[in-house]
């Protein structure tokens, strides 16, 4: 470790309440990207992210319009002849609902235990600001520059799945052009557990629409010669797996990779076995395909999930609809070599196949991502290794992850740039739920790899 | 027809158009019973009947609290050795929303064509008033009396589930006891179709709720290893019936009849084929147990619905939660001699046999209503076939309805007394609904009826 290193590190271990502080001015904005009435609160976390990066030094900083909620693009090249790399964040946030179950508001970020509580305190407003706070370090320690070259990228439409992101990178491929992408947007097995995630999955969402009569019923006029259309969801929505949880929809498999005796190894090294999964979860036994281990089901095996179900009388108490209409929203997990595209036909040929004639029957298509999967042996990935090693004093956990990131995919076919992906969120940070955290103390180690991982990527 | 019935008859057709206009300004009270800020407008409703009833020499008038809305009773025992009839009628009506889809203001009541608009014109302020017209019409032709006696229980909660009427008629057994109840809240299968519905079905319905992880989850991170609620909720719904429409809850279909040869050959005659029923309904195509007519599968068989779905993400657009848990809203149609305890003892018997240990699951009940039926040789139905006969020329229809009116239950649990239950109304009344209507033709017509049935009433 370079004298250099270690007094920046030393200024991220002094200054852990004041990058507090300012998380906690960022967590603060309710940035939620899928509701449209936030749309001032998206305009006010890009410049806020913005401020930030032009307070770093950073130079052509734009709050860059998309299409959509707008990009934070920036650049600071003053390291000649060393590695240029373009750091990838998102400022926006999961909704909120439902919000009576969050104990604290969740957008007054609370401190309580070592946690810090707050919608996008973990994904990805913590992360984002453990790699601004280790700028911040550097620079003060260096005098004003950075080991490195920087490159931003913070976009305002994650959570909605980035629809203005590829067309954005296109228009901008020269402006975000460098040798890899850091992106921290994943997270860690643990807290003991530093993780370097080398395989997403990808990701294909649908919303399926089943009708029947023209207008809701009642259900004792009619009940008897109208196929519900509740009851008619539920039957394609039970068709889709059979007993042992394998999806059943036609191809579904055909192109997954079978997972090697390497690999295999490799998830059997994972802490991640039953008793922890049972732990994160609550669930009273796990599920699905019984010959592959959890972390291999997560990882390495596509799935089919319900994230909604809606129709007819949903408040309290009760009401004798026969309801017109019934909804699900579904998503599919996908692995590498499997194409979104034809997973799609391979559900709406389901549903060709079994939807019955009493029926109507609508499938819309939200787009969706393929799997990608990272060279592990890349400069990159190496500097972070090195990093991460040296903070928590153990080999990083190497990980394919179940989750999807859309622009690792697109940073891959659109710049042709891999990407080294981290992040310091633990898997009881719950995300996307009531009650998001970060854990500080693991927060405060993580801005210490940051800051390592800047000096460790250039070339000595 | 005696001279007296024939001249009751004779001014009931002269004073059509003033009967109409007390109708409309029944019509034009918006007594909403589940509108809390219509409680004065339901007071005004109740005080209407209640001095209609006075014009007519009903003594004992009373708008009587029942801890909900008031009741209007009284009684007319005139009639000394003739059998006593308890009318029964209510007059709150429905809400009226979507506001927006009505043609003419709903309680501004309408002539258009050969319709009266207005909310409650047919359900069932209109059958009310079909039943006091011909009172009138027989008492200003008998020169003040009846040819039976009468008691009245007109109430204000029946489009909220009658609350209150249960411990109402418990209160007043002696005040409301009678040979048998009229309850002209049915209706017709056709403007040429008078109908006497001699069989409703009871209901029984629940909640069923389905969870798993302790909360939401990110379907990317837990996806695979965790049994989706929404999917487990729709595969033991999906169990609930056979590829035929067939309920497969243990024991549902025990203590149903065998629809007779005689009774089939009735359903048969009725004018509800798959015709009328896709015409009605607008669905694609007719569901249901194959091996009886749909009007069999709606008036005499059970069925069990899903009445409403809901877990995860229900918002526009899409959100890759794993719900921690899944809710289903289920009621089933009784027929004749089901037990809603035995019923719902088979659900959860079903419940226990096929949910899987991956879930947790709770079956709330919110109650029921056995079916009934009611014996059609009982004077009372006599006297309305006798009726319907004279003044439509056909011999009236005799229909067991799919739906469940609670009060004809109570009526048989808690006085012991039989229900003839009729009424004027059309199929395409829009009842519930925006532009309810009623087909003034046939109301005169029920008002000619009625006058015939109370002669019919009294012993010769």
């Amino acid at each position: 470790m370079t004298h250099l290193e270690q007094r920046a590190r030393e200024y991220a271990r002094q200054n852990q309440e004041r990058f507090l502080d300012q998380l906690k001015e960022f967590v603060s904005i309710a940035s939620v990207s899928t509701d449209p009435e936030a749309r001032s609160e998206m305009v006010r976390a890009a410049e806020w992210v913005a401020a930030r990066l032009r307070a770093l030094g950073v130079n052509q900083v734009e709050v860059a319009p998309t299409g959509g909620h707008p990009a934070v693009v920036g650049e600071w090249l003053g390291a000649p002849g060393q590695p240029t790399i373009l750091i990838y964040g998102h400022y926006d946030v999961q909704p909120v609902d439902p919000l009576e179950l969050w104990q604290s508001p969740p957008f007054t970020p609370e401190v309580r235990g070592e946690n810090l509580y707050g919608r996008g305190a973990s994904d990805m407003k913590g992360q984002v600001m453990a790699v601004l706070s280790a700028l911040e370090a550097v620079r003060v320690t260096t005098g004003g520059t950075f080991p490195v070259n920087l490159k931003f990228l913070i976009e305002g439409e994650e959570e909605i799945g980035s629809p203005s992101l590829p067309k954005f990178i296109t228009q901008n491929r020269q402006r975000l052009q460098a040798d890899f992408c850091l992106n921290p947007d994943s997270g860690m097995l643990g807290a003991q557990y530093p993780t370097i995630t080398y395989g997403l999955r990808g990701i294909i969402t649908f919303e399926l629409r089943v009708s029947g009569p023209k207008s809701d019923l009642h259900s004792g006029i009619y009940g008897g010669v109208v196929h519900n259309p509740a009851v008619a969801l539920a039957e394609l929505i039970a068709g889709m797996h059979d007993a042992s949880g394998r999806v059943t929809l036609p191809g579904f498999y055909d192109d997954v990779l079978p997972i090697t005796a390497a690999e295999h190894a490799d998830f059997a090294r994972l802490p991640l076995d039953d008793a922890y999964y049972l732990e994160q979860t609550g669930v009273p036994a796990l599920w699905g395909e019984p010959e592959y281990l959890p972390d291999e089901r997560v990882g390495a095996r596509p799935t089919l999930e319900v994230n909604g179900l809606l129709s007819g009388f949903t408040g309290a108490g009760f009401k004798t609809v026969l309801p017109a209409q019934a909804m699900a929203k579904l998503s599919c997990r996908l692995v590498p070599k499997q194409d979104p595209a034809k997973i799609a036909a391979g559900l709406r040929q389901y549903l060709e196949q079994n939807a019955p004639r009493t029926v109507r029957w609508e499938l819309v298509e939200f787009g969706g991502s393929p799997a990608s999967i990272s060279d592990v042996n890349q400069p990159g990935v190496k500097a972070l290794q090195k990093a991460l090693e040296s903070v928590w004093g153990v080999q990083p956990f190497f990980k394919r992850e179940g989750g999807s990131v859309p622009v690792v995919t697109q940073m891959q076919t659109l710049l042709g740039m891999e990407s080294v992906i981290t992040g310091f969120g633990l898997p009881d940070d719950n995300l996307h739920a009531p009650n998001e955290k970060l854990h500080l103390p693991t927060w405060y180690r993580g801005i210490e790899a940051m800051v390592a991982f800047l000096f460790n990527a250039a070339e000595n």
